[in-house]
């Protein structure tokens, strides 16, 4: 087993990460961090605020200060919150850890893989990159990131499409309250509304990150995949649950059915490697009209799927759907899992060689 | 005052209808019409689901049925669910009754004006059109509608932005529960959810109704304006108030000052009339990047008004913004009633003549 | 492996039977019936409306018309509305059918069990009366029923308190939505507010069961608990979990401390002979002073547990508390599955010789 | 016009004394005091919460600090946070102005009237006793203050059914999230959940606030109602409007047709003086039995009266019922409102003398 550390271990992410790990084949939870309100408590003296128990083992774990980097294992995951993870990762990666990060500071960092497992497998590359030009005890350790929790349903979708060539892609969210952690919107604001606007410039975060993931690695960069995406945001009152109704320009003009194929059929390098949070299936497909929703199918598959719906013709992009992730599970605390899964399967990690290929399997 | 009745007296439309009326200046409502089921029946021995009480004088009328036609005032509201507005209207019409009616049935008769005062009120000349063709009793009733409670929303857009020639429009939009009725949506599948469908057609009738909303009438028929429409529809937990996002290709590629101007600028007939149910502005600008909200914003101006704002760039057709508008109010009851204060305005209601110009002012 | 039925299978609660009995280890779902509306059709053709997907093996089969008494399996869970479960209960019953019901019907005919395994699991005994009683095929069938939703709740509570013997008890129910079944209440009714009203007796339910549950069967018939209950319903905006406040009087006049221990300790037959779906405690104490929640803690252990928090001094009548339960599983389908599972234990139903005592263990 | 001033002018309770003062015929905002967050700013830059729009005139104020005592009008309505409100409501006191509170802190001070114009018109009399005893230019000033938004729902009830003898009260509360302020709870907590705890004592504030409401003043001291409460409260998702379940035991045990006959026929000195924001009746009573329920009822009268419904026999202690109020309109801001009317009316604010007997009549 790796051992490995939670960053930001108090909030609705690094909740879900200890909730996801708690059975995991590869990694342990052996140390937590948090900010200085929580650090040196036990963890089962703060509130848990998930409807399944508190992991067994984690509860008399004590919470370590962020700053404790010297303390921490060689492998993180971190759901620091963006007004520290930006200096505290670049000190876990310069002392040699791992980061494997939720956090959105780093994404657009020219050396800093955007990982998706599914969509850019080929971009853990840019780690080697990292490791070199940063030098030192980075050389060993580093840092990954996950996209924003919307953009992974986004980007999902467009790595199905990518043999028709997306050119333009209008999105428009309806985003859940937990993608704007604990406490999050007031319940006044949130009960029987929708609030067009989320701060933090979610809609630019969508619009540069898609073209990130989709980009071309050439062995030192990533180019930004050529097209052109546009982002409206809306905060409505769902518990977990990013929805988002896209419209697509596809320059290859393929015939719906070939979409909806393309969408059914999708598969990747987690999928043929059997990571142990890899989804069987990334994408589901939907045929009901009224499918996907937040509440009847969020939970599918402990939350790692994507699902598609409503694949039809757009009378002015082309073509348009419905997809729906689960925000906490693939779009943050899981897509980090799986990337961590990523790199020890590819042997990035330390600890890569104590997983034998044998237990590398799916977990029930 | 003119003695109006109400088709289908016992929905949520209906009981909109009933309130919006209550203190009208210029129409009294004498009569009620619903199904089988309340017919008979005091109205006040029905359920009133309205958060205002129910109009006094109202509560002792006797609900007629639905085949009561000869019992019937001369102008009517019609708030019939299509199942059977269609047949029940024409029997009104042809008997000398003029329908104002929020049933989508004959909304695209090209016999029958699709009407919103701010938007196109020169289209009321097709109830001559129709009076002329249909003949007999008809020529002095008559049918005109109102648009679906979304599109509304979307045509008071475009109708301010129609200087800049609109050339393509892509909405999602989120509507409220009250737009299915009662008991329509049913809370498991509405709380802490979002259904990306609405049954009933509703992406079609966005897409062809706004088409002839801004159509061209030459005096004998309208002729679609010339963009095109994509709609995708969303209900969500929000109880009164249709959400709208939009992107926009304006061909006259306007700065984005100009179209807020235009916006913000924007009146019409109503306005210049002063009709008692037209809002001083028929829409509100809003320059706080979170708003319009419905729990904040819907109420306004009693929901006469569309609500815009967060009007900016869209990476991919040019300009995109936020609308919103109360569903039942400015996209139903309010509407229709707007339309008949049009119609007798200019003459075109039986009664017309007992309105004098002085007493046409705005109510409190 | 027992082969089952379950009588109204497309319901909220006929579709949470399906669910609980995926993986039994006893059970196994064979038949289903429900109204005309469904019958003929392939389970799969019709909503469901569950999170987890529709267990494999039961899409395919067949629905039967609830009239098809004949061709049922010996053991059958009834989800039937009660507006046709009296009647088509006893044709089951009479057919040879062991029916386990959830249907009010028959819960307080004097020779049915109403039956909670951890309250009054002797009451059983009352089976063998009712198939002396009726004689013929009813002497292999017969009719026992759980409890009302929030009854069970109750009683589990009073239950555990039983030794300090409950003399008065007054409940405040907070129910959720899902105990009006689909669709139940109209969402413009629920969202954002709290309707302090529940059809169907359900005060009146809530008063006479807890009556029954607790009283002493002495071989023949059961004699009422000698407590006075008051209950007031509310139904709140929450998907799944009764809330029940509750004060007591306690004629033994414990201290808090000896309530607390008593709720804590509980433990019955179900636990003893480890059945199944016997949670491993019947009562989760809460020592934190917000719970229970239905968010947080309805869903621990599957639906099973009943918990119970806020244990303190009540100035009127003595004792009060907070206690809560998940309507369609320990409320509902879970309760008719351990009332089956006690009478496979105890060798009343057909087909108890199959399931050897190793097997009893508790799932997974 | 007398000019008052509003302490915390920017929570949700002091926008609400903002909204309610607009067009009252006695008094006018020209004064807003509020924390150092938003003291030098103009009202206009804060955010404005309500549904309604900013009156217009108050825009313009520019926000004192809660220190800024000396610049204070001589009555001022305080909405501040219990945290700051102790002794800033002491130095306002102490200065010569009469503080109008909304605040918990002084309301059990034996020299502080509680009051409710309904019910304890005549404890304004420890204003006298409080000015005296105080000295100094408290002798012009004082506090006077509301009590918790639940308890006034209660305590309404407890007035009209005074004559029959309360002996024992147990109130179960379903409480609005307005009730907890903004931000106040989190969404995640708020949505589709029931949280069985309310902090700051909210239990023990209507267990003893009721017994002062409804206590004897004899002139000195008020000497607490000889009856016993029991609360138990709850936080639900609803905007506003606090629904209270209650269960009474009444000495002079009455017709349950009397109960219902003194809740309905209640009336009290501010109907009789036609106090401004007096209710023409204190008491709605409903007959439908699923009445009264936030939604539909809670904006009637502009949020003034209490609502009563499902009043019938209760097994354990004789009688229940089911009350509604405004928990920020008649629990809060109104509450202080009508408090601030009855002492103009009885002359014991300054200014009195400048509102004539003739313009007290009610507001439309």
């Amino acid at each position: 087993m790796i051992e490995v550390g939670v960053l930001g271990a108090t909030g609705t992410v690094g909740q879900q990460f200890i909730r996801l790990l708690e059975h995991h084949p590869w990694f342990r939870v052996t140390w937590l961090a948090a900010s200085e309100r929580s650090a040196g408590k036990r963890y089962d003296e703060l509130a848990w605020r998930l409807a399944t128990p508190l992991p067994a083992g984690v509860g008399a774990l004590r919470v370590a200060p962020i700053e404790a980097v010297g303390d921490a294992p060689p492998l993180l995951f971190s759901a620091l919150d963006s007004s520290v993870a930006g200096d505290a990762e670049l000190a876990y990666a310069s002392s040699g850890r791992l980061v494997v990060s939720n956090a959105r500071n780093h994404r657009m960092d020219p050396l800093v893989p955007l990982l998706i497992p599914e969509v850019n497998p080929d971009h853990v590359g840019l780690l080697d990159v990292q490791r070199t030009a940063r030098g030192g005890a980075w050389a060993t350790g580093g840092i990954v990131t996950n996209p924003n929790c919307a953009v992974i349903v986004v980007a999902m979708v467009l790595a199905a499409l990518r043999p028709f060539r997306p050119s333009r892609v209008l999105v428009t969210t309806m985003q859940a309250l937990s993608g704007a952690g604990y406490p999050g919107v007031p319940s006044l604001d949130a009960l029987g509304n929708v609030i067009p606007y989320i701060g933090g410039g979610e809609e630019e975060k969508i619009e540069k990150e898609a073209g990130k993931l989709l980009g071309d690695f050439d062995g030192q960069t990533v180019r930004p995949a050529p097209f052109v995406v546009s982002a409206a945001v809306n905060r409505v009152p769902v518990p977990d649950g990013h929805t988002v109704i896209m419209s697509l320009d596809l320059a290859a003009k393929p015939a719906i059915e070939d979409v909806v194929s393309a969408l059914d059929a999708f598969t990747a390098e987690p999928q043929k490697r059997n990571l142990p949070s890899a989804p069987p299936k990334p994408i589901i497909l939907h045929r009901a009209q009224d499918r996907p929703q937040p509440r009847l199918d969020v939970a599918f598959g402990d939350g790692m799927p994507v699902h598609c719906g409503r694949v039809r013709p757009c009378p002015v992009l082309g073509y348009k759907l419905v997809a729906l992730g689960h925000n906490v599970v693939r779009g943050a605390a899981g897509a980090a899992v799986l990337n961590a899964e990523l790199l020890v399967a590819r042997g990035l990690a330390a600890g890569s060689a104590t997983v034998p290929a044998a237990t590398s399997g799916r977990r029930g």
